[in-house]
């Protein structure tokens, strides 16, 4: 059996994922959020995009079965399994900007969009680069009729998982989400592990 | 009173909107969606954000009063009035690939990805660069218990517009909308204003 790696609270990691492999997400606490980004490994100008994903989805929350694409259209990601059923594909990731928009009594914090802009540097990922992540385990339900969303407490328990099978050579960018609301107030590791 | 300019059916545009100049877009023939896409002008690698603005709007639909953000989180427009109160901001622009992948029937178009790219390409934005627009006019009502969306005609009648303020020196991409979906079947022209 492969390892188990912690990503500790607030914070993020890069890591290449191959054609193939499985990645396993796992909120090991419960009611805590990863925003995952895949970035093509032979030109990082190709990436997860959210638009074209729901597209052809044809719906917003997605689950296991569904595939995710890249902005020139290719799938890079299969979901092969889920525990929860709720996911968010429509928010970016938090920014320092969040922190000072969003949040008034909140110290700053470089939020997941600056942990992956950190932990995708070394692979050629430029911070204007980072779109819409894919958001494990993050509640953002809409109203239809409205449209407006609320960012509410994550429905994953302990130990609850996604797995996703890339279908390409990548490089992912996996956080411990670092906003308040995302998590119930609180930050807690996500662990994952590739097989 | 300023020219008003015509987008021919299935075609885009590009030029320049300067801060504090007004973008009025108007659907003349009624029922048909045109994809704005806007850059800051002194680095283009500044552009729109579906997940910032959406994340700040607390909405998914968006409409007269609403602003619209870039991925650095800055303001780069400001709905100032709005006939229809109802255009998506989810999508990413239809391409050759989503006409391969959505339409059987109907032959390869480069659609409003391939028409934005072609008229952005002159001030240095790149095809990969394209996200999601805002795709004023279109109808994508969602179901917030399932998460699954419909595209539907639009809502718009002969002559209806949106009017957008800029906040930033800009360069805007705009379509006349490409995609049998979005436009009930039939593809009309877009006329714009600016003053």
């Amino acid at each position: 059996m492969s390892e188990t790696h912690r990503i500790p609270p607030r914070s993020g990691v890069a890591f290449r994922l191959n054609a193939g492999q499985e990645l396993t997400v796992i909120d090991s606490m419960g009611g805590q959020v990863a925003d995952l980004l895949a970035v093509a490994r032979d030109d990082v100008r190709e990436l997860l995009s959210s638009g074209r994903t729901l597209d052809y989805a044809e719906r917003i929350y997605l689950t296991t079965g569904d595939r995710l694409y890249s902005n020139r259209s290719n799938v890079m990601l299969e979901i092969i399994e889920d525990d929860v059923g709720r996911h968010d594909f429509l928010l970016t990731p938090c920014s320092e900007a969040t922190f000072r928009l969003c949040y008034d009594n909140e110290p700053p914090h470089q939020g997941c969009h600056g942990n992956l802009a950190g932990a995708l540097a070394e692979y050629g990922v430029t911070d204007d680069a980072i779109p819409v992540a894919f958001n494990c385990f993050m509640n953002v339900p809409v109203d239809g009729e409205t449209g407006k969303f609320k960012v509410l407490p994550p429905l994953s328990k302990a130990g609850d998982r996604i797995r996703f099978r890339a279908t390409m050579d990548l490089v992912i960018g996996l956080t411990a989400c670092s906003a308040p609301a995302s998590n119930g107030g609180s930050f807690k590791p996500i662990d994952y592990r590739i097989d």
